[in-house]
């Protein structure tokens, strides 16, 4: 059994059923990988299982669900042109499944990096690989132990989606198995800009966060990389080239692409100050405490200043420290009393309707426009 | 012009020729990639060219030199099978480069996790980012930061890794120049299985330091991977797959490789603990400083057990904490003295006696069989 050969999952037909047949490409990515970090050392194997681990629990399949979105608008595109070579369902799929270990990678570094105790509820893999390191009884810091093992196991994530990616597997080829179709170089050249879009933009975040820099423009600067172009527009790129849609429609994907994933951000923005705790999976306030430049903090410290300059001070004075439930409700009410809160909402609402305009004038199937629309509004009204 | 085309560099024909043309390629790679960078923000353009800078002083491209090696072997084979796709230097020049890149994430992350200041004479990248931080006048912890960004430093370099080994690049596929030949399925398994195999064992490197594994095995099994395969058998084999060697020479070059890679790890442990710091471009005893569970530790503490329990004990309290310049002294004069020293300068030596007697009997043309028993000679008795 080839380790990048199609599982026996069903085709989805509607952006629903994506997680479970990606999740099922990845399990089968899985199966052929994991015994051969078992059979570097039993306790690799098991390093390799928290990764996989990880990537099962691994939340919405948003990306996935777009690039499977660019797939299926393509193919009911009436001007579509095949690419060379053709792309078939599984190799669209497989492409669907590496967006999840790429995005595993980003999210293992990123907690290290943010000094995040939870996410989706479950510890963080740095702390995952603390208590291992504790269960075991083993000597040194381990929180020291538990970051440095998280590095390794981000890039193994990382190296992974690579492999699937490319439709090879560290399992080897001698499988007897068909090789995948080889990708068109337009496919692997979005894929290969995605991957340093999302790591600029999550270093200009890091930037952002210790140069203090407050304007609005820079965060949605971040924004722009980090999360339009990565969760959306290049997946939904992706997608589009693998199946062959013609210029417009990537045009249109693009711009849908940006919009939507702008909204998605700044619904998390808003989720990180006011969701709440048990459905989003981690602690309200943490990107205050953690200093995270928001386009919601810099829109508040913009408001506030114009408005009353000591409510920018309070404001500015708790960004990057733990505040107790009485301080941050304090500067929620502030963020709502300036208008920073309404005026996010009003743009959400705007970004998803130029979205949901350029969708209904897009020449695509009637299916796939309706479902990605109805995804549109989830991504943008969504609770965690 | 391509990202990926071929870079105008002669062809090498001998190992010595194989730094300048991989450093070619990588030119060419950052010509077209660092502009990527600079686009998303010219801060993020400063950080690429930093993770470039660090490619650049590279080193001896050790790698490079042994995927070269096994491509010419493989070429100068008389039972020579070509590959489907065939392949050309340029595609083996493009990995050897790829290669280059991998290394560099792997020494990144290794320098954070073994919180190394300076790497071949020089600031390793996570202090060169403190640096950035404290020139440029920011706010909040400096090292912190600096870790933060050299961790996604790494993840580029890696995915840039990969982008060059596929032949693609974030620069964009529409440049007019032919694609590159397209990998075999058996040269990307390598690949996959090489990086898998590399992580694995910097785990268990790093489980090794705090679970306080005393053993030789445990120490050869580190080796195995973290060394022997990732830096001289999977390289040869990676060259001579694209070339279409045979199957015996596979094995000699598996052979070959797993004996060099032993010894090359040996000599470093050894160099980490007498070499000269200005030659190694890092402190003496660093490893022991770091609990570095190195087969030269393992042995001497396996010696010192037999012979005299107490210089086991005066051992055993050395590892993981800075001594000063008479301690480690001591500890030299100790390892020498229970005769771990002669055993593991022995044991090079028999490597390379190995390694040379399967190169003598190798079907394989005479100049790249002198040439790589001349690299093989120099590995196990380099002085840096």
């Amino acid at each position: 059994m080839s380790p990048t050969a199609p599982p026996p999952a069903a085709e989805p037909t509607s952006l629903s059923e994506v997680p479970d047949a990606t999740g099922a490409v990845l399990e089968h990515f899985f199966d052929a990988t994991l015994p051969v970090a078992g059979d570097i050392a039993p306790v690799v194997g098991r390093a390799a299982d928290i990764v996989a681990d990880f990537v099962r629990f691994g939340g919405k399949r948003v990306r996935p669900m777009f690039a499977y979105a660019g797939w299926l608008a393509a193919m009911s595109s009436p001007h579509r042109r095949p690419p060379h070579p053709e792309q078939s369902v599984t190799d669209a799929l497989r492409v669907c499944a590496a967006l999840e270990l790429v995005q595993a990678c980003a999210l293992i570094h990123d907690d290290i990096i943010d000094h995040s105790d939870t996410r989706r509820g479950r510890p963080t893999v740095h702390r995952r690989f603390e208590t291992a390191h504790r269960d075991a009884g083993w000597s040194g810091d381990g929180a020291r132990h538990g970051v440095a093992a998280a590095i390794l196991a981000g890039d193994l994530a990382l190296a992974w989606a690579d492999d699937l990616f490319g439709g090879h597997s560290p399992a080897g080829p001698d499988t007897g198995a068909p090789a995948p179709n080889p990708l068109p170089a337009t496919v692997s050249a979005i894929w290969a800009a995605m991957r340093t879009e999302v790591l600029g933009g999550q270093y200009l975040d890091i930037v952002n966060e210790v140069s203090g820099d407050e304007t609005v423009e820079s965060a949605y600067r971040v924004m722009e990389f980090k999360t339009a172009a990565y969760t959306v527009a290049r997946p939904l790129e992706l997608g589009a080239r693998m199946a062959g849609g013609p210029a417009e429609l990537l045009d249109d994907l693009r711009s849908v692409g940006h919009d939507l994933g702008i909204a998605f951000q700044l619904r998390d923005d808003l989720l990180g100050m006011f969701g709440d705790p048990d459905r989003t999976g981690k602690p309200s306030g943490d990107d205050l405490a953690e200093g995270k430049r928001t386009a919601l903090l810099a829109l508040g410290l913009k408001r506030a200043q114009q408005r009353d300059p000591r409510s920018a001070i309070a404001l500015r004075d708790a960004v990057g420290r733990r505040l107790d439930d009485n301080e941050l409700n304090r500067i929620r009410e502030l963020l709502v009393d300036v208008g920073a809160v309404d005026e996010i909402e009003r743009r959400i609402i705007d970004l998803l309707d130029a979205a949901v305009t350029r969708l209904e004038h897009a020449e695509i199937g009637t299916d796939i426009r309706a479902d990605l629309i109805a995804m549109a509004g989830r991504i943008a009204h969504r609770e965690a």
